[in-house]
């Protein structure tokens, strides 16, 4: 499937990018394993990313060589950041850069490092590249769906959030990223993946009624209430 | 909804009930506010258990003294156990044991102990009466359902599980419950509650294929495969 049909911007061939490609996950993989402990961003995060932009570059004409170098680096500084909060988007792209240099491949990294730069939302930098654009929503697709879900749950949990705190993100971040897509097949994605999300917050507001508790009790119907609290802290998953 | 149609088995009247029970859950809650730290069990799951307690006892025609005063107490052990490791159920039963002698109840403590030693499965002291059976039941029906799926992963999490041990849990566990309920109402709800787990774990297989990478990579399919991994802890949770 990747033997026809794909553009490439720096790298001569494929076989050549198969290569580089495979030092370079060698690589971003070592990296997480001198930080296993860190579990919320891991290495598998990497690989659906990568994923999905592979799956992408195609359909959407992407230079493949610029896509997944900055997709298989792009939150190689997540473990860094969670050690000294430096910003794990500028530390992937320094990383990359060290990466590129040391094979002979600089003329790669200005749209590398643009595309990574710009993936985290937070950061407010607009992706301008395609291949930025691509890497920014399909890390956003994987906050959403049933591996969205278990992230947010662990994530939470990991930052000693509440059930009621956590939810909270749904409305506030996940529930927008449809919205936020730069394709149209990429939104369309991010809509089914919304889905279970949506129909678990449902439930959950069915579940956390207790009212026979609480007509026992007499007590007003204490049922779960996620628009009256603000968090803690922020989710900061892009 | 609770001023006719239900039994009493050592307390004259439901307004003498609904004065002791609002004692038993303010003793209860403040247990846990000694131990707030200890999320995993928290008092909403007390909660929410006491009201599905409530739902079923006329249905079921249970006593409403004895199947309240365990269900309040049955997990006020919990954060015990967390520090030191004793069983939450013995400790849970000395509890309700203490407080009913303070209120010179104690003509209650044999069936509300019965009650709170028999709701955890792992005990495997079978259920013999029936507030025991609808307190073993109710605690179960809280790990199903958008909850329960939620208390997984927090579960898994503070535990330091990887997201392929949690869903062995799915098949391990929760999918066995609805076979271990003891009555059809129950295994109803058990089933219903079912549904959303196994659209979760569906939609996290499909998910986590990563085809296009191992193609791109030439590795074989690394699509998740939760079958052929060991947890590294068993779940405990009735």
């Amino acid at each position: 499937m990747f033997e026809e049909n794909y553009k490439l911007k720096y790298i001569s061939d494929l076989s050549e990018l198969r290569e580089v490609f495979q030092k370079a996950h060698d690589h971003v993989k070592s990296q997480f394993k001198l930080y296993e402990d860190k579990k919320s961003h891991s290495f598998d995060h990497i690989v659906r990313v990568t994923n999905t932009c592979l799956n992408l570059a195609q359909k959407l004409e992407a230079h493949l060589d610029v896509l997944l170098l900055a997709s298989i680096f792009h939150d190689v500084g997540r473990p860094i950041e969670e050690i000294n909060g430096r910003c794990h988007a500028e530390v992937s792209a320094e990383e990359a850069d060290k990466f590129l240099d040391k094979l002979n491949l600089s003329k790669l990294k200005k749209d590398v490092n643009e595309a990574i730069l710009s993936h985290r939302f937070s950061k407010k930098i607009e992706p301008r590249t395609i291949e930025a654009k691509i890497l920014q929503d399909a890390d956003a697709l994987d906050a959403l769906g049933a591996i969205g879900l278990y992230r947010t749950i662990s994530f939470s949990c990991e930052r000693g959030l509440d059930m009621q705190e956590a939810l909270i993100h749904f409305d506030e971040k996940l529930f927008k990223l449809p919205s936020r897509m730069h394709f149209p097949i990429t939104k369309q994605i991010a809509e089914s993946k919304c889905i279970i999300l949506k129909e678990f917050v449902k439930k959950i507001e069915e579940e956390s009624s207790n009212s026979f508790f609480n007509i026992f009790l007499q007590q007003n119907d204490g049922k779960y209430l996620r628009k009256n609290k603000s968090p803690k802290k922020n989710f900061k998953y892009s």
